[in-house]
């Protein structure tokens, strides 16, 4: 797509010259964090402001399909209607916070094989309507830059996972893992639990939702 | 089939009396207690004496699908290839052990209310390829009569929602945590966590398989 | 001491009307339900108020020493600080909830075991300072009267492991569990989870604090 | 340190004619890894062998004191009888795996701050006979070096807890936990899960007794 050979250029100026442009259709798919990025002040709503910004407000539909508590296979068991009915181009897939911390506080976390088949079954399910899925890994439980988080451990396996599984679909991957630790590493001299990117260890503040925002666009605006 | 009009009637004697009876294939669908009922001594095997000595060997063929660790999701999983890929007119789904185990052992257990989905999405995808579920509630873990029993709050819940499916769905219901409750009031004297029914609290041993054996071929003989 | 002989009695009478009656200092020992109890309507409070109307206010003197999230080993930890450094007469402990709960909450519940060593240890320590322990069972968690609710299991068990510390101890039992689970199939009757004795399936509403007020005062009256 | 050879006898014979030489008397006080270092080949007995090889197997007592399942909370109950019993001189506290390990295994973890009083009331009960603490952190639970083993940011907090009580209580500290980690970040170039100091993530293999013992004398001998 990103190297569109002289033909597929040629066409789009023909095209584009009679037809309107259609917007592109993107569902922001996920958990409580995609739930509020799609308010006031988060980041899918930062992402339609720089999309203004750029001057390209219409060529883009961003929707919220964020559900508060979502593992994978919640996301799986509710595709059809809160994705799939939508006619998305692209579905931008965040997930993995509650895979990973409802072990600790339920008991119901998701074991990392069945992560990887649920998430596997979902990108599947989306290439076969023509839809493109983009990855996010889960980005931080705890903002602690000295690896003392109790969740380090699993988000760094099921990030790998997910870095596994663009690879092997070639799948564009916005790695907000490494770009959250990155920051912290950066900014969260005092080894603070939250604050930083994150209003309770988990959730974004201000910052961090701008931080999401701008790392998705790079990715989006080039699809 | 309970229900079969004068019509259907007269077509089954017409053709009985010309092409040889059709055996009923049965899929027994679970966990490591079905993957352990398939071989000797084990429940399935065991349903297998029976129908023999009943002179009804020819009526059924039995087809183990039990897998360890397996819950209601890995079922939902692995569905495809491991049951309608063999086309059953009937599916024992026996499941349940491991969505409320692993919430202690692993921190991976099933929300119940997802437990509830899956269950559904399963019996849904049987019906819609004309298979008969029949369900299955999970029996013990833990044979103490004095509700001492670490899981026995979470087994009582998930076995009320598969009642309750069984009840919505109109399906037949085997009630085995009732029928072992019932056996260890009667039997489990000394209170003891496992030895009457089980070997480990939860694998069955010689009357376990026995008792499931006995109870199920009450519901399935008469399918 | 419950049956005083007529010589007790009158000398009683002689003594008091010499010397100035001790009143007796009882610590309610436990986590955020005896928290919660020494304020305004709490079951703690309750019982001063019980005492007043029979006109006993001037016998005891009821001191509240409940922490929220405490476990058996919580109380240990501060049993120096929050009940000896306060000489009383009487302990009444009520702990159990935390133990069980934080199994599934947070992964650090109090192994069985663990829990009976450490309760033991607190009623020597008591013991060897002439501290009267009075043990209370943990009532519920959840109060649907099918046995369904997650913890039934092990509260019952826990309770269990308190019963017998009585009976070897030779102790005053309240046992709440007991009779919070005869209240609950008495009075919810719609099953419900929570709102009978409880506002949050745990801690105490109106009629909870006062039904272990009235509970304890049986008790507590006649030591 | 069992069969002590004829110049070590001869030795301390002629040594002990002069000054009396009191051996020094170290209590190896842990779980299951401690209680494995104390059988042949284990951590403690190859101390036993270094000494030995280096003419000191005279000058140390040396007492393995492991327990399989072992948290501090267990060390704690148990010191009176299987430390201060034995009035060692120095007791090396290896533990923190179980702490860590049980919250995910059987929801019986220890929590953060418990295990820093627990560990704390073991310091101040030693220190006052007289007793030398020394420290050590936990190892491994697993030996990833891409810190996506699950336990890796509970065990970093867990010992950075006992660095910060080394420090608080100037007490000599062998950080396992950072001595493993550059062992395995230099030697585990397949980022294998055990294998190259441990035979199941955890239990010690035949190197990782053999470092564990070989940085333990490094203080050791200098105490």
């Amino acid at each position: 797509m990103r190297k569109t050979g002289i033909v597929g250029v040629l066409m789009f100026v023909l095209l584009s010259s009679f037809v309107p442009m259609a917007k592109k259709k993107i569902v922001f798919f996920g958990d409580s964090i995609t739930e509020a990025g799609a308010k006031p002040g988060g980041y899918i709503t930062r992402i339609g402001d720089i999309a203004n910004k750029e001057g390209k407000a219409n060529d883009f539909e961003l929707i919220g399909a964020g559900k508060g508590g979502n593992k994978v296979y919640d996301l799986y068991l509710r595709m059809d209607d809160d994705v799939l009915a939508k006619s998305p181009d692209i579905v931008v897939i965040y997930v993995g916070f509650n895979d990973v911390w409802h072990k600790r506080t339920s008991g119901t976390g998701t074991d990392a094989d069945k992560f990887e088949k649920f998430y596997t079954a979902i990108i599947q399910k989306l290439q076969s309507k023509n839809i493109k899925p983009v990855l996010c890994t889960p980005a931080v439980i705890g903002e602690r830059i000295d690896s003392s988080n109790e969740q380090d451990g699993d988000l760094n396996r099921y990030s790998s996972i997910i870095r596994d599984l663009a690879k092997k679909h070639s799948l564009p991957l916005i790695d907000l893992r490494k770009i959250f630790n990155d920051y912290d590493h950066q900014f969260n001299t005092e080894n603070k639990e939250s604050g930083i990117l994150t209003t309770d260890r988990v959730h974004l503040n201000e910052k961090g939702n701008q931080l999401v925002a701008d790392e998705m666009w790079k990715v989006l605006a080039g699809l």
